[in-house]
């Protein structure tokens, strides 16, 4: 990591994201989904923004497009390389093909079929290495060299974050007065960024992240308001969300906007991903459920009868492995 | 079948039964929802309006509602009767709650447990009879009889075919300039109700209906301009639109509306199933699936490079069924 932090984002670089996608055909206005049964289960008001329903399965090709519609023409036809388990590999290479550039994508072996697959139909170049055992940040900087292409970090950067913080945007303009709002946390993208646009629609609005039991690193971080990391090895069914610790544009904008961390165990999140598909009818991958996990077990007291906004990420999943899911439940 | 049509809706009855959901507090406008993996294989650009993500996993209870909210305060007490594969079942068992009145609801005793559950749920009292060997409606007259209770029809009724035609109507409005609407029809309520809406905001769109192959009795009908029956115990997995034949509320309307039919198999079914699994990342249920089959599988050539509307009509499908469905692709 280097120690240069750079401009930090604000809410009218949320903004002004906003308007990029907008023009760019593609990215879609979400919609926010209501339930008797999940507010009877999380005991609240739950509004669950659906970013599943994004053009690519989720929210990520929002940062993706608000990055690469920015890179001037004569850099274009270098390309992009992206590293990424999947969702900002698709969402990069989404844009890479709608902006008529080269991409090559460094995705783990292990990544979801679903994913991989998804990143061959937009036409991208694509690089398997071994996340236990290869370094995929050097291996970008190593082709991004060669290539003369810009890197588009998964996170930790500011177009990036301004451009997934549409969502938090979409969510405050569709629900009003939300006390709390749950979101998933990786690197951090999508919860700060969406943090800038609901602290500036509303100050009070407390928001959260929700992790896997053994990756809260945000939760413990913001707890001890330092960078703390995950111990290294730690699996998780939630492949989207796996980062060794918080970002440093990240960090720096939630250490401030967020009020802590939700954790969530992998059973939790099978839970969810089987209640979404019981009673709203969407398809959630485990990450993308991490946050609705928290609503559907129960939301802690001081979240009870409150309008509780909740972020669904995503909804790239493996047929087999939902398939799974769903029956375990039967 | 009585002899006596009673009155024919028009589209201000729509636009009534519009007006009368949204002070309901439960229905909602669902989405339309896009995708370049659909418009690659339906050969057209096709917009998909996903009442599977409506209150009871299915368009039901538009009708319903529309239906109940018009018993005056005191006929209320004494209830409401329905038969019902289980959509309808579940709408109207929602509704009867939401203002307060006693629900029977005569079911086969194969449908699926979830719309079994469902029906539970909203506390209606369950009567499950067998499909192939008694009579729903005798059932169903004998106990209203016995309780002054009012019966809901589940299509061949003027305030039915308002409410449901309220999804038409949302279409047509989220949608400009369609067309072709394709839309699955077992009795015909929902088909002949969005008819009247859609007609109305653009006389120049072609609505066809779509059924499961042994169950085509509006594509014959319409095609020899006369009702025609299905061949009896002829089985599909589109357990929602298994009907014998239109209505003949619904078939008064239909006849004069409706450009014809498209015929889809149960595996074309499962195919769209699995791909709005996999691309639109929401649950369809096999019949509310079947207009979404004529997309996935490639248009007719007259639909071609058109802009065509896909009723998807509800998402009540068993966890066990659905993973058999979307394993059957890996």
């Amino acid at each position: 990591m280097s120690g240069f932090l750079g401009r930090l984002p604000i809410a009218a670089d949320v903004a002004d994201a906003a308007a990029r996608l907008e023009t760019s055909g593609i990215v879609l206005e979400t919609p926010v989904l209501r339930g008797e049964a999940l507010d009877e289960a999380a005991g609240a008001e739950v509004f669950v923004k659906a970013e599943c329903l994004q053009t690519t399965g989720s929210f990520k090709i929002r940062g993706a497009y608000n990055k690469l519609s920015q890179i001037s023409e004569d850099k274009r036809p270098n390309g992009v390389v992206a590293f990424s388990s999947g969702n900002h590999a698709q969402g990069v290479a989404r844009a890479a093909r709608l902006l008529g550039m080269p991409a090559l994508i460094i995705m783990p072996s292990d990544a979801p079929e679903v994913k991989v697959d998804g990143v061959k139909a937009d036409g991208a170049e694509l690089f398997l290495y071994d996340r236990h055992n290869e370094n995929r940040e050097e291996i970008a900087a190593q082709e991004a060299e060669k290539r003369g292409a810009v890197i588009v970090p998964s996170f930790d950067d500011a177009d990036i974050v301004a451009g997934q913080g549409t969502v938090g945007r979409e969510l405050a303009r569709q629900v009003s007065g939300l006390d709390h709002v749950i979101c998933c946390a990786g690197g951090g993208g999508l919860i700060t960024g969406s943090a800038l646009a609901l602290k500036d629609a509303s100050a009070a609005t407390r928001i959260w992240t929700a992790e896997p039991a053994g990756h809260d690193d945000w939760a413990r971080s913001l707890e001890a308001d330092e960078v703390l990391s995950n111990e290294p090895g730690t699996r998780s069914i939630c492949d989207a969300i796996l980062t060794p610790e918080p970002g440093q544009v990240t960090w720096a904008i939630g250490r401030t906007l967020l009020a802590g961390g939700q954790v969530v165990t992998d059973d939790d999140v099978r839970a969810a991903v089987r209640f979404a598909f019981r009673y709203l009818k969407v398809v959630l991958e485990p990450g993308g459920a991490a946050a609705l996990a928290v609503a559907v077990r129960g939301l802690p007291a001081e979240m009870r009868g409150t309008r509780v906004g909740i972020i669904a990420t995503g909804g790239n999943v493996d047929a087999t492995q939902f398939a799974e899911i769903i029956s375990a439940g039967v």
